[in-house]
């Protein structure tokens, strides 16, 4: 077998950065040449992490079959989020915590979805079936994805899964799992610093919705009226994003991640689905979704029905 | 959790309907109310195993929501290969050795495939990881059908995973491999008693390859020209489930399980495609495949290719 690149999605978040690196690493050992990509730059709370274990960040490409013919995806299986020549190269192995849809291979291949909060919980799994230890510094960034994408366990996503598994890799890591989970975390707050292009595609994902192309963005603060007192011009950025890339709508989650509460900022002609995805009005291009942490189990799903409809 | 239904593939075969078995035992083990289903009746090859095992036949369902809201799928993914409303309940999990086509999910599953030669092997892995134990009967089911898929470890989709799984579940289910093995191929290969009609469904599958539908059977034999010798009825038939299924390509391979080779015959008008799959001539509406035995590793990749050229 020649070697593999393994990749997480566009605009990357920590789980989807690191779980290439972990899930390289356990390939390494088990005698696959294959080599952690990123699909985009590092945000700031997985520079944190990265930092924090001295780990290098993964080389950004854009393009993957220049330089092979056989990859393996974590972290996402559709080919919106995927590298633009996903069609181009064969794909051996997915890891991954999602929906499956816009998924498609010719030959059979490894496949493993788990429905819990985290990529990394599924990885430990399966670095324990292989018997491969799991080094400090590579643990320290696992455990660092599960407090990202479960908010520290209090996203819905987050199953017993992926306590139990942070709880395990903190004890590899020999970090105290609450003190860095919630520095973690506040690493990631930092709007100041960022234009609105920025703050709008820092962690967002494309979805097939009936018919319609769904840009989903996430923003994790710790201070959402900072963030909404730019609304017009992260409205101005989403317009623009919107036209360029064919986007039918474009939802903004600014998360409070102390409180557990989002603000949809909402820009698209079919706000309509929106008001039916939550049974709530939009008020000047936003609505108030209390409870809402987790695009993946309380938005896209319901937006998706409202699309479908 | 209310009650789940498991069923593998339409048309099943041997590994469809005895990991639809396996797969509920262990949910059930595991504190899951499932119950195995068949989406259509059992092949003679299958009945052998079954009553050599005492294990009853499942029962067959044509739809699951007037029963359902969440179901399991073994040995399948693809839409057209699961049962009709297949759309309007919740996937679940899926246990598959195939590859991923026209399967899409609103909500994150439990997706474990693996490029093995049967799903039961599978199974195996997932007993083993729950520390469940596997009673006689079971395994001796889980035995037939690594036995079935892999044509007693002659197809190409056989892999040492499977070779190992077979030999460790023989001794649980307490037979000599070799010898229940052909008494099982055997069982499968009784021809003269079934019409044409049951010849080219006996285990068949639709496959979406680009804007064409395209169906292909498998037929095991002993005896290659005694199947032949009925080519025209053969015809006949395809021709008919052709125009009532809109088939645009209906591929039938009789299949020598001792010599390893195949003879295709073919019906619909993209014969081309077959000639440029397999670099081939067809004539009388047939093709010899040699050293073909395996549909999923050496004809749909192959004419999926060629359909999408």
């Amino acid at each position: 077998m020649s070697k593999v690149l393994i990749f997480g999605h566009k605009s990357p978040d920590t789980d989807a950065i690191t779980s290439a690196i972990s899930f390289a690493y356990l390939q390494n050992k088990l005698g696959v040449e294959a080599e952690a990509v990123a699909l985009g730059e590092v945000g700031e709370e997985t520079s944190y992490a990265l930092n924090y274990f001295g780990v290098e960040k993964p080389r950004v490409v854009s393009t993957v079959s220049n330089e092979v013919t056989e990859v393996m995806l974590v972290d996402h299986n559709e080919a919106l989020q995927s590298v633009d020549d996903i069609e181009k190269v064969e794909i051996l192995s997915v890891v991954d915590h999602h929906r499956i849809a816009n998924f498609q291979t010719a030959n059979p291949l490894y496949y493993r979805a788990e429905p819990v909060g985290c990529t990394q919980t599924i990885i430990l799994k399966m670095f324990k079936e292989h018997s491969v230890k799991i080094p400090k510094d590579i643990a320290g960034l696992m455990l660092s994805a599960i407090i990202s994408d479960t908010l520290l366990f209090k996203s819905p996503t987050c199953t017993e899964e992926d306590v139990k598994a942070a709880k395990e890799l903190a004890e590899i890591a020999e970090v105290d799992l609450e003190k860095y989970g919630i520095e973690l975390l506040k690493a990631g707050t930092n709007t100041k610093d960022k234009s609105a292009d920025d703050l709008i595609n820092a962690d967002a994902k494309s979805f097939t919705m009936g018919e319609a192309t769904v840009r989903v963005g996430q923003v994790n603060v710790v201070d959402v009226e900072e963030v909404l007192a730019r609304k017009d011009e992260l409205l101005d950025a989403m317009s623009s994003q919107s036209e360029e890339n064919s986007y039918d709508l474009f939802v903004l989650l600014i998360t409070d991640v102390l409180e557990s509460n989002s603000t949809a900022v909402i820009y698209g002609e079919p706000t309509d689905k929106v008001v039916s995805a939550f049974d709530k009005t939009v008020e000047s291009n936003t609505v108030l979704l209390e409870g809402v942490v987790s695009r993946k189990k309380q938005v896209v799903p319901q937006l998706t029905k409202a699309f479908e409809e």
